[in-house]
């Protein structure tokens, strides 16, 4: 694939994941929507198919939207280091770009929401308890869940080979939505699973920045690093393991 | 497939979609029900899976069950121009059908249920924030992540040709099933997800012309046009964007 | 397959289905258990799996489990009229031993439960509302709509053939999961959705005349035709439907 | 397969299990948390996925992550007897390795959790009601549901030959967390359906012995033998069901 290509598709895939998972935070914590309040459950199905959507639109390009998917499979040696500064640029324009869809899509409940210097979440993750040590700790672990089942688990790498691969079906990326899910459902509880550098770096851009949200709080740039490096950390150790079940086993 | 047989197979889907989507919505809506007060995150599933049920039954035609669909693979040249009107015709009857059978399913709750005049939201869209533009546009992106996950994601399309084609499996189906669940989850607070002319319009008729609803409200003509033109608008920009992407990778 | 065969996968396929599908409702219904209250998305989720669970053990004669699909595939041809008996017996012994097993999983809060007059519920169908003619209709169309998707639907037909066949996999079963979880969800609001005979039938006679219920309350016969014979004619129309379009198509 | 690679394969497996299972009933239990008090529903649905992580990563073993899994197929002559302790000791192993990945997952919240003696159910099962017989009972039913399906569903066995095998696909996988979702709303309700005895004894280890919880109560060792020989005698009668069907037909 060129880096055109890369670019294109890794952007695609990605924005449609941000408007989906952004947008069903919005939809549970605006007013005047249909599904205020529905509550965790249902924020963790929508960012559970928003994976799935977005996966299966980027599948040309292996279908990472995630830069700590894009380094874990670059240490693992299966994505080429060349290309990954194209898979994060289309990545993180991609989250960008969904967060604004996000606010297109409610732009009429931002305008009316009773607290809109409470609506970074909608966008970022927050901690529920100030921490960085542990809410990074949490950020780890949630992510290398999700890169080691990527790389050890034969429903994406389609057996003994062991290349990533999807399969080009509904059922790789069902199996990464199902991942997902129960990521935010068991590990999402302390920080809001953002397991995904530019699904919370590209968002928290575009509220401090793009969005003109009226009244609007602001980013807390001092905790924008944690669910940045906590994935690529969670990502690179996932890696580490699977080098090294793959010369053990 | 003959224009007959585009029309009845349209029309089966496309009665089985209305019949379960809104009767998930009734259930949740009418007192007297296993189902009163569910809420939100019920009638997604239920609208997702009625996607399903009624995607699977239209599959010698494609399973379009959606003007909005059929209009973007017809743009994409994947659907001959000089069968749309049969599409349309069998979805539009399926549409009103499946509204009269919602209500012959309910018959017993919409006869005593204490609030007659508010039961257009059980078979129509209505928007939370009254505002046409922006509800339009919200119909605009739910309508546009659907036809471009048709066409571009690999569940549908079965490979490097592209041809939509489900595969005559629940793979493509419960794939569908999926991204229509995350709309529903995620774009789906503002209007109520449309994202399909007859699965609005068609109970709208059955509404205001067709059932002998005790008590019932107007239909709501003047918001009508937003929840027909908004998908066929999504559809199209779809189309668009997959003859784009075509073109340059 | 020999008649000892039918009536043997058949009686554990519909065992495990009404074990696990009253055993949703128990734990909702019942005071002291993890799932008191969670309500009819809970139970419809239940039921739903409950199909998957027992369909799939119940492969080896087709997964019927249920004799309006039996009676269907019948007028449709697709199973022998002489093999009906079989299916039928074994499918009514595995409702009353599913019955039984619910009984013996709670049996601790059978004991304690405080209303144990009300806990026919758990084991068969109730109208909300009193009305033998609707209640009928509403247990033909949901029914209809069940046997309509095994006998129209790629995902259990396997393709031009027709020949209903779930394929050995997981994928027509979980399709056959979606279909009856959104019947739940949608049409399952005004009788409880019985749409199988046994199923109702089955756990009435376990609850009226095998189960030492401490002070429960009587098996309401006079009620008990309608999920018996609804789900008969709707799986008997649905038959018809399909011969009319396999001729006409 | 090695000893070794037995060992480290069901070691990852279970204790992504262990993690993601303990971990979503952390985030419904404790304060301070995105899920607190979400419900049963969310609980089950954690486990369920928690079941597919888990499984899929400890594919080439054949992803027992259970002793009574690894027990029912040994009886049912499909696992060699003499790899059953390697089975046993990985799974124990991970069991106590996902439950501090747990703890540390949610340091935080357990540091401020205000009832820390009421800790032991996030790790734990407990029965709602005393009773060790018909506790014992109702795992044993739960345990031989989940044997039994996964030693007569073609789902699992790809059919006729009846080797158990998920064969290297999302499908098989889904399948047995669809199972496992059902066996918790449906028989979930007495016991909080251990059905692994290592998914019970692992973190009850851990819990009285290793996690430095501030505050934390007992470990109930009077209950610990049901999860642990339930499950054992379920898997068992499963597989003797299993013989006997297949000696019969």
């Amino acid at each position: 694939m060129s880096p055109g290509g890369i670019f294109v598709w890794e952007m695609l895939g990605t924005s449609v994941l941000v408007l989906l998972g952004t947008g069903v935070v919005a939809n549970n914590v605006l007013r005047s929507t249909n599904g205020n309040g529905t509550g965790f459950l249902f924020v963790t199905i929508g960012w559970a198919f928003a994976v799935f959507a977005g996966a299966s639109i980027a599948d040309p390009t292996g279908a990472h939207i995630n830069p700590a998917v894009t380094l874990g499979l670059a240490i693992a040696d299966k994505t080429a280091w060349g290309d990954v500064p194209y898979y994060f640029a289309g990545q993180m324009v991609g989250g960008i770009l969904g967060a604004v869809l996000c606010w297109l899509t409610y732009k009429l409940q931002f305008d009316k929401h009773p607290e809109p210097q409470n609506t970074l979440g909608i966008f970022s993750t927050a901690p529920q308890i100030p921490s960085k040590v542990w809410n990074f700790v949490t950020e780890v672990i949630g992510t290398f869940v999700l890169v080691a089942w990527i790389l050890l688990s034969p429903v994406v790498s389609g057996g003994s080979d062991g290349v990533p691969e999807f399969g080009n079906s509904a059922l790789g990326y069902a199996g990464v939505a199902f991942v997902v899910l129960v990521i935010g459902t068991s590990l999402g509880g302390p920080t809001g699973y953002a397991i995904n550098p530019v699904r919370d770096l590209g968002p928290r851009i575009a509220y401090a920045f793009i969005l003109p949200i009226r009244g609007k709080g602001d980013a807390n740039w001092g905790y924008a690093w944690v669910p940045v490096f906590g994935p690529l950390a969670g990502g690179s150790l996932a890696a580490l393991l699977y080098l090294a079940v793959h010369n053990l086993t």
